[in-house]
Order: structure tokens, then C-alpha cells, then sequence
């Protein structure tokens, strides 16, 4: 499913030589248009990609993307599969032409177009008090806002959703039968920089939350949003209160997360994982579908579907009992 | 003591002949009379109650109730102290149950009743600008109230309270001189389910949060409600900021609960006990009392009186000491 | 750099001879005037201090006061670069002298004097909506103050700073182009406090939380205030969500703080510490600088500079990597 992103506006009629003269390459400028700067799964084939780590090749193989911004380090794997862009920092280079192509996505600012819902506009929505609304805003039927809430503009939220009290969304689109809880933030820009002496360099965020039908986000969670990629929440999972996902977390359906977990970013979470209490989630790992993860474990590498885990590091939970006797 | 809920209206007039009918039980439709489901501790003469786990037999024996929802493999050892209801699975029957006596308690949504409050009728307590307070709110004398704050309707607040900013109060009974600090959700369901393929099956939380005089309750703290009995929180017992009470804890007097700590559903912590920061409590265990428990603790078992404990699991401190020199 | 506190309000005109009356120490009953109540590090001249732990002793000496309060234990290693004042509870001796010299310190509930800003006093400044501001509070230009947000009295906040939404700062000095992203609660006292059986004594807090230049605090944050010294983050140091950060903390310049990392009291970090998600610091350490330290860690012990550590608790991330292969 291809979601059209409302959030940030993408400049249109990039070429390649543009690109290529920020990225400081002089070969190979032909004059062909780009159309966007994507990760490589969600490319299309005029997008420009990235791959800083070889365990992506796999994703390289099949993405539709044909210029690869890389370092030299990994050019002569990857050059049969693509036009290598050799950089010398990736993530810089992919910042800087994301920039190129959504000129506002360093800005993440409060949105100041907020204003009282227009009831006519909202028909057979529940608004409490106090309740801000931005432009082009879509809420479905029957869906209920609470006191206090702040709705960003563009934000797309299904119908029969219940939407509590004090919460704050942004750049974000939400499924039906959704529960968004007390105090949550969703779709705040990632954590996401490059360290700099004096000022560091904000990573441009333009992904989205996206939170699938019946999820339910507990009481002051935090979720970013991705930065080229999307964080998602899968269908029915529920997720308990105070916890954090980082940008471009994807997670299954049907999982349960419980309070005070936290991931970090990047990580891709399968369908019917249970995870328990103040569990934290590494970034960039893959956790299979059907795993448990007790309570308090720290998982900081992959785990395949099926398993049960426990401790810090996180092992298998059979291991960590027979440790802990 | 017995307070009574005010939260949910409990409906009158309800049969064995008709519980016995939801459960699937086809003998005994004695025309009794049944008032309430309530858990062992709490259960009147006539209440129907539950036992899904042998650990709370002692509990069974000294319980008023008569009627007691349980399986087959418990019934050779509870049938002499109660007419058991045999059933499959006994948490769903006690949530049908529950919905037939409280069929609104499903329904945890925004309170859109909530109002600015009438200064005629709130003499002497100080309310910040843009409160919203609901039906039936009692507050005690020279109590305040921060700005943005919310207290939906029924709750009963002492006097000589600080409740501070953008607070959220629901399903609760708040003794005298407490503080709630700023951003504080108090109240809302637990995090009870059945996990259920499509859409889970929500567990209905009947309870309320109980917190006694002097406690102080910390910054975006999140407490929630009781399922079938209370939250408690103790006397003269201080939380910090970021911790998380799941349903049904009880807390004693004169604890000392620091930053991010995180408590499970339904364990029981004596008096006196201190916890370090970011320490994590597993579910339905008892903590006694002067219990003292390390920074980063994860506690999976039960703990003594007079114990002091670390560690992951949690150990006496001298063996993680020792083990960690 | 001497900031001064604006805050709490200072009585002049204490006389030693009241002091030692309090603190009921009945010899050297000199007319001399006591100008403030410091920490060893902040005191001039006239000011009283005190010392309740031998690690400190080189702070001591480089320190201006003169009059200390100590205990016994410690009169022979402080008594040739002080004049000691002996008590028995160092800290509760502290909490008398600081509530003789600031009476309102204890006090620290909702301001009920902040209201709608007035655009006239605070041009070039972009409000949301439902803003309420404090007397003499000070923003300067171009900064944006997000909806619902709340300062009270006296906070400084500098140029070009962005202000999330429903934040809360109270007894602050935050610097130029800081960030404080939704739903942070800056500056209400810290959790410190005497314990007692049947209400507990609350420790003043007259400290502030200092925010320097470029720095970026994350949603749902909370940093308390200090009690005697201050609460301080350094120059460009970014925070992720629901960090808690405990009174008298000290970070340094560049510091990288990940999702839910807690402080606890007193601790000092230094320059350019990279600490990973969920990682916790006792109170009262000290963290060198370029120290890493890794998600889920658990410090309970200084750390030297240049340093890179995990585990719980936690030592040098090799043997902790080799610990558990």
C-alpha cells in the first residue's frame, strides 16, 4: 500500500546533474529528472536511494531505485545491481538532498494555523473543550476528540476513533477504531542529527506515523515519525502507557506492549510479539513474528520468529532462568 | 474500610438463573438473588466471586462470597468452602459477568460533561485558568487546581490538596493534603485484554485509583484504574516523576517510589518499602514491608519484609555485590 | 558565570547568631551577618555552606564560606579550613537555615498569577493559543511558544527558542535557540524530602534549571530544579523523550541523552557523554567526558573520561560484551 504523504511539500523538476553537483560528483551528469529521494523499499523507479550498511543488499537487489548514493567501501558489491553514487558520508548526502527536495522538512516547529473546529465541517464528530484543529484536517464519523487536543494540519484520522485528552498529533494518519490515550505525542520529528561542535545539523523527518485500524496507544506515549521512511503501528496492537518508539519503527499486528518499553530507532517488529514492562528495543534489528520479550530485557540483536527472550542482553528465555537460579 | 464506587451504576435485580445461563451452566438455576461481582477480598454475602489461581485458596476460605467462578483442575481443592461455577476460562466469565452487571463499563471514553467549574458551588478551593471539572465533583476545602486541568465527573478530592497543571483525574477518590503533580494521568483503565485475532476483547475495569492522605504523586506519572478491585496508593507515600501503576496495585504507607520505576498489575507493596529509579515490578506479587529494592531492580518473585534487594532478577543486595565485584 | 536566582525571595539582615540558635549550637554566638545559604562550589564570603561528605573535602577548601555545618565525625579533617557548626543531621540543619533565609522556598504550587500574554510586552514573540504567561517573565525575539504552554513568574527564556506544546516551565533560565519539545514539565522541586511517619518534610528547593544555548529538550520530559545549587544543561545537548533528569544534575556540552535515560540526584556529567536509551545514573557520581555509555546501563559508579561502559551494573562495554557472549 502506497500512502501519498500530505505532510511536506516535495519540489518537482530535479535533475540529476543537480543532485550529482551537491553530492560533489563530476561523472556522469545527464540531464534526467529525478523525482523524489526515497529508502530503497518504497522507491519508485526515478527515485534516488541510499545503502549505508551491506545487510540492506538484499532490499537493494529488488528496489526499483537505479542511482544509490553509497561510500567506496561498498562500490564493488553493489554496482552490478545499480549507478553507484560514491560519497563520502552517506546519511549527510541523503540530508542534504533530502533538503534539495522538501526545502521545509527541517522545520518542525508548532503549528500556529491551529484553530477552533468549524462544526459544520466536522459533522458527527464528538469535540471536547479547547480542542485545536489545523487545515485540511480529516477526521471520520463518529470518531471523539478529547479536551485539550491539538490536531495538526493535514493529520487524517479514521472514523470511530477515540481520541483522549491533552494529546498532541502530527504529520501523522490514523486508521479506524483507533484509541489514541491521555497525553500522547505522535509524530514529533525523530531524534535524529548530526553531532556538531557547536550547533548540530537536524536530520530532515519526513516520514509519517501511521497507526492501523483498532491499535490502541497508551497514556503519554511518544512516537516519531520516520525520517524518509514511515513509523508504523500494525492493526489491533496495543500499547500500554509511557512508551517510546523511535523513527522508522515498524510494528506487526496483533502485538502487545506493555508500559515503559522502548525502541530505538529503525527496528522492524513482526506480528503477535508480546513484550513486557521497561523492555528497550535496540536499533535496527528484526524481531521475528510470535516472539515474547520479558520484562526489562535489553534486545540489542535480531531474533527469529518464534522465540522467547529474556535478561540483559536478551537471550533465550530458558537460558536466562537456568542463569538466574 | 468500604467505599463505595460511584463511577459505574451497577444494575439491580440480577439472578443466579441468569449468570448461570452466560456461563453455559446448566445445573443448579437456583431464583437467588446475586448483588455484585467482587474479587475474594471485597465480596459480600452475595456477590459472585472468582479464583483462577490456587495461590489465593487462603483468601477463598476466609471470603464471604459463596458463588466462585473457577475451572475443573481447582475444583477438588475449593469445592468445600463455595458452591463452585465450573467454567472454561475464567477471567473471560468474569468479564461477562462484569459487563452484565456494569454494562457501561466497557465504555472508557473522554467525559464530555466536564465543564468550567461553578465558583458557587466550589467555595474555597482555587482553580487555575481553562479547568474542566464534571458532574458531581467533590472538592475539599482550600484544595487548588492548576490550569488545563481535568476531573471528570464523581471524583472526590479532599482538602488541602495541590493538584497541579494539565492533569487528568478519573475513577478516583484522593484524600486530604495530596499532591498531584503536573502532568499526571490518574485513573483511566488498565491494560486488560483478551488478545483476539481482528479487535481484542477489552476487559472491563469496574475499580477506581484510591490515593490517601499525604502521598504525592509525581510529574506524568500514569496510574490507572482497578479491574474488579482498587488501585491503592498508601498514606504519607511519595512518587517521583515518569512512574507507571498498573491496575489493581496497592502501595502501603510511607513508601518512597523514585523516577521511571514501573509497576505490573495486581502486586501488593507493604509499607516503608523504597525503590530506586527505573526499578521494574512484575504482576500479582507481594512486597512486604521496609522492603528496600536497588536502582534498576527487576523483581520477579516475591519479596520478605525487611529485605533489601538489586539486580536483574533481583537478589539480596550483598549477592549482587558480591557477584558484581 | 553568577546567575542570579530570581525565584525565591531572600531575607536580609540574618545574623550568625540567630543561625546558631536554630541549629542549637550555644557557643561563638558572634554579631556577624550571614549573607545566604550556598553550596561549597557557589558561596561567597559571607555566606554559610556545609559538608555531610568527606569527598568533598577539596571542594571545601577551595571554598569561600567560612561557617560549615558538619557533623562530629568529620570536625578533625574540615576544622583547619573552616570554622565547623556542629549538628547532628547535616541535612535537616541545612533545610532549617535555608527555610530562615528564603520562607516562601517550601512553597511550590500552581501560580495563579500567569494569564494570556500582552502582545505589547512581548513583540516579535509568536503565542499559540491558550498561552498563559507569569509576572515579569522575559522571552526574547523570535521565539515561538507552542499551545497550552504555561511559564510561570520570572522565567527567562532567550532568542530564537521554540516552546512545544502543553509544556510547563516554572523557575528556569533557558538560553538562545533552545528547543523544549511537547509536554516537558521544567523545573518544579525535587523529589527530596526528609521521610517522617505520618507526614514527610519537604526540602526546600531554591535551585533553578539552567538550559544553555542550542540545547534540545524532548517530549514529556521532566527536569527538576536544584535544591541549593542548580540544575544545568549544557551548551548544544540534545535530550530524546521522557528523559527524567533529577535536581542539581549537571550535563555538559554536546552530550547525546537517548529515550528514556534517568538521572537521579546530584550527578555531574561531562562534555560530549553519549548515554543510550532507557540507561539510568545514580545520584551524586561523576561521568568524565567523552564517556559512552550504553542502552539500558545501569552507573553506579564514576566514570572516567574517554570512557565506553554497559551492563548493569555498568563497566567497560569489552567485558561486558565479553561477559556475554
Amino acid at each position: 500500500m502506497k500512502i501519498n504523504n500530505p505532510f511536506f511539500i516535495k519540489k518537482k523538476n530535479i535533475y540529476l546533474s543537480e543532485i550529482l553537483k551537491i553530492l560533489g560528483i563530476k561523472k556522469g551528469k545527464k540531464d534526467l529528472k529525478i523525482n523524489n529521494i526515497s529508502d530503497l523499499n518504497a522507491a519508485s523507479n526515478n527515485d534516488i536511494s541510499f545503502i549505508s550498511n551491506l545487510k540492506y543488499l538484499d532490499v537493494l537487489k529488488k528496489s526499483k531505485a537505479k542511482y544509490i548514493i553509497s561510500n567506496q567501501k561498498h562500490f564493488n558489491k553493489i554496482k552490478d545491481f545499480c549507478y553507484p553514487l560514491i560519497v563520502n558520508d552517506v546519511l549527510k548526502s541523503v540530508y542534504k538532498i533530502t533538503e534539495l527536495f522538501y526545502p521545509d522538512s527541517l522545520n518542525d516547529s508548532v503549528d500556529f494555523s491551529v484553530d477552533k473546529p468549524n462544526i459544520k465541517q466536522f459533522k458527527k464528530i464528538n469535540f471536547g473543550q479547547n480542542v485545536l484543529v489545523g487545515k485540511k484536517v480529516k477526521i471520520g464519523k463518529n470518531s471523539k476528540i478529547g479536551h485539550n487536543t491539538i490536531i495538526e494540519s493535514n493529520v487524517i484520522i479514521g472514523s470511530e476513533c477515540i481520541i483522549g485528552n491533552n494529546v498532541l498529533i502530527k504529520n501523522s494518519i490514523i486508521g479506524n477504531s483507533v484509541r489514541v490515550l491521555d497525553g500522547a505525542v505522535i509524530g514529533k520529528k525523530g531524534f535524529g542529527f548530526f553531532p556538531d561542535k557547536n550547533k548540530n545539523i537536524r536530520y530532515p523527518h519526513i516520514g509519517m506515523v501511521i497507526i492501523k485500524d483498532n491499535a490502541e496507544i497508551g497514556c503519554n506515549n511518544t512516537i516519531d515519525r520516520g525520517s524518509l521512511s514511515n513509523t508504523i503501528i500494525g492493526k489491533n496492537t496495543y500499547i500500554d502507557n509511557q512508551v517510546h518508539i523511535a523513527h522508522n519503527v515498524k510494528i506487526g499486528d496483533n502485538c502487545i506492549i506493555t508500559g515503559q518499553v522502548g525502541f530505538a530507532g529503525s527496528s522492524k517488529i513482526g506480528d503477535r510479539v508480546y513484550i513486557g514492562g521497561q523492555a528497550g528495543i535496540s536499533g535496527h534489528l528484526i524481531i521475528g513474528n510470535n516472539v515474547q520479550i520479558g520484562g526489562g530485557s535489553g534486545v540489542i540483536k535480531n531474533i527469529p520468529d518464534n522465540s522467547k527472550v529474556m535478561g540483559y542482553p536478551a537471550k533465550d528465555i530458558r537460558n536466562f532462568l537456568k542463569d538466574n537460579k
